[in-house]
């Protein structure tokens, strides 16, 4: 990996905690033990003039007395502080400083001066800030955290950008997963488009979801996003999208906001996956993971249910999907299978198939058919998660086994039945299917394959053409 | 529970089971064996021409050697002898058969002038039948269902009437639990109008759900709905939406499909709640099982994220929800809690508070303050997840203790963090709250309870004006 001018804030060397807590153990938010559980290993200085030593490490009482090389300084004081001991970090050479507490451009008229002081100590001094109102970064490979809540470590090929700690904290809901994050919040310095771009050129990160709320520097973000969209995917979730929300976001992170039509239409443009909700982040992010994109919106279709199909269509119109039409020898393959008066389309229910024959021998047949078939870009596969005394009920082996054969097609699957969460966790084992909670959610999954698809195509078009 | 022409259906002394099959264990779908599973404690009188007796019960030749009083016969046959057979049954006065095979309008020209047979059979002799296409009814109070498909026995008091088997099948994905089921299936006879009726009377039954594909009797179904409703909430998942769904829709049940614009004006005037998808459909039955209706559509919501309070006011906007504005004493409450600069409005962010004081303390201020505003309808809880050795971030204890003292108001939740699934769980034991897995959700589920609210009101205005 290359390096790049931000690596000193996601892997430092070494570390100083202005305004550390003498206090650690459950509920008292310790910066330093919170470290020291993610598993950093650099060095360590406490700074708090009422200290002497913090969780046994001496404690200095000014962080221009360490005369150390620092890289970043995570600053923990009250907000009137703040701007000295910005100006403090500076002057002893530190590089970056990470401004944790609340109450700036989120707060009152002073809150907004002393961010405004900030910025201008940033831009006269050289310093770098991520912040103010910010948990700061995660970074489970370099095992570097500046976060004060509790963050769990998992090297995971997701980074994750954000204007609020909820997408930390709660990465199992958002991302599923998340091996780094940067805390923009009230992007007094460092914003969107460096975290992007850092994201961007970073090998061990493979799908990059951004929180927006404003994004002040909109033009240099999305010059930066064009770029990044065709190496890696990028989602975002693009709050504040009404009048209200916009009042509240300003009184959040402080952050212009614009209208939320002229961020869909960028994000179109620049190849950003625009999630509607957080479900949409959570399945898009495991599907761009695993899955390749759809190369065209027709979808195959095999369900074990007439009316779980129906419901189907009508999520897959809604993301401009279409349902293959199949070709003959993938209808007279099911046909074959079926009783007489069965008539078999897209989708193609094979359960009185199921029923005349055996689950297995059916569905890899119509399975490996609809693969194969030339007319289909993507397969939704609808079937049961029984529990464990049903387990003849259960297509998961059938369905992984089909799938892992045709690496280029993106098999995704519904599955019902009084098991799901067990029996989907089962079925995504090998990586090669994504299971989805609802057949609305398997449907809008599919559509971010498509738009992901049709964004490099028409990337490599005009690469071409130009 | 006063009689319902319909009991004999749901509550049978005995069956006959016609095309019964020899076979039994796994992945042989033998309704005998699943029925007796079921916990049956009625008669069984199996009929199948090659067998002498069936899982030790003696099998009869023809349902006419029987000559005991029959409530319910199960007809499985192949299709082409189902005429003959209900003929048969109606012969010697059984009232209703479960016609259980595919192959009749959903299939084939034959099938359909099959069903039409059906249909005349029913006209002619007065024998009831449900089907055909139907794994037929459930009933976990009286301990019998006619399902071929294995199902959870759970005496709770929600019904289900659908058009097919996923969502018996699949109750867990949909409804959450099921205690009674009828699958109109391809409704050669027995409808939804009827069956909605049944579970309208019945008081083991407080929530309805209804799977509609088509309503070839939409006029009696309003009709009925109109009365049911006002005792009781109805959701309905309308689906076959768009013109390819509808199409399909035709081909599984035969239905008639009629314009969803119409279906969803006629849901609002009879007061029944239609669900978007199956999300929900659980989130909404779970909520209307549990909590008042709103009186009014003004949310007080409680965050400890401004990002999370931004989210959701934008979803909240979508369900015709507004915040509340908040009284003074309301405000004041949680300002004297928190930093002198944190600006406090609605949502009101209460992690500045909790950081200077303890979550227990301000959770169960700010929640019974804004629980006891007289400009407040309904709460929204934003709080953390937390994994059990953060459990000190935990709120779930003084969310569920606050909420149990204002029973006329409805609390949901929010919980995000690594462990949603538990904590939500522990949260609504008690039912005092329900938690849901997304902001977005958590709005329609608020917008769920608002539309009840209001329908229950403008019906009392127009039984007090006319």
């Amino acid at each position: 990996m290359g390096k790049h001018h931000l690596d000193f804030f996601m892997s430092p060397q070494s570390v100083a905690v202005i305004g550390a807590s003498r206090k650690s153990g459950d509920g008292n938010f310790n910066v330093i033990e919170n470290m020291l559980n993610f598993g950093f290993k650099g060095n360590i200085y406490p700074v708090n003039p009422q200290a002497r030593d913090i969780m046994g490490m001496p404690c200095y009482k000014d962080v221009r007395d360490i005369r150390k090389p620092i890289d970043v300084a995570i600053v923990s004081t009250p907000r009137d502080l703040v701007p000295k001991m910005v100006k403090n970090c500076a002057g002893c050479g530190i590089k970056g400083t990470i401004v944790v507490p609340q109450g700036f451009a989120d707060a009152d008229e002073t809150g907004k001066a002393l961010q405004k002081q900030l910025t201008e100590i940033s831009q006269r001094n050289g310093i770098r800030i991520l912040g103010p109102n910010t948990l700061g970064v995660v970074n489970a490979f370099s095992g570097f955290t500046s976060s004060f809540m509790p963050i769990k470590r998992q090297k995971v090929p997701v980074g994750v950008i954000c204007q609020s700690g909820i997408f930390f904290v709660g990465a199992s809901v958002f991302t599923g997963m998340m091996g780094k994050g940067i805390d923009v919040a009230n992007g007094c310095d460092l914003g969107f488009a460096e975290a992007l771009e850092y994201f961007g050129q970073d090998k061990d990160i493979r799908v990059i979801f951004a929180h927006i709320e404003g994004l002040p520097e909109g033009r240099r973000f999305f010059e930066v996003a064009g770029e990044v969209a065709r190496r890696k995917p990028v989602i975002a979730l693009k709050t504040a999208k009404t009048g209200q929300g916009a009042r509240a976001a300003s009184s959040h992170s402080g952050a212009l906001v614009g209208r939320h039509e002229v961020f869909e239409a960028v994000f179109r443009q620049t190849g950003i996956l625009s999630a509607g909700d957080a479900g949409e982040v959570l399945d898009g992010t495991k599907a761009l993971l695993h899955l390749p994109p759809m190369k065209g919106n027709r979808v195959g279709v095999i369900t074990f249910t007439g009316a779980g199909g129906i419901i189907l269509i009508d999520a897959l119109q809604e993301q401009g999907l279409e349902l293959a039409a199949l070709s003959d020898k993938t209808i007279q393959t099911v046909k074959t299978l079926s009783p007489d008066w069965m008539p078999i389309h897209n989708p193609m229910d094979v359960w009185p198939a199921i029923m005349k024959n055996d689950l297995n021998t059916v569905y890899e047949k119509a399975l490996t058919q609809v693969l194969k078939d030339p007319s289909v870009d993507g397969v939704m596969c609808i079937a049961i998660a029984p529990d464990p005394p049903e387990r003849f009920l259960d297509a998961t082996g059938v369905i992984q086994e089909t799938a892992a054969r045709f690496p280029e097609k993106p098999v995704v699957a519904y599955l019902y039945g009084p098991n799901q969460a067990a029996v989907s966790e089962n079925l995504e084992q090998g990586g090669h299917v994504v299971s989805l909670p609802s057949l609305s959610r398997a449907a809008r999954t599919l559509g971010a394959l498509y738009r992901r698809g049709r964004f490099l195509k028409m990337d490599t078009a005009r690469r071409v053409a130009g």
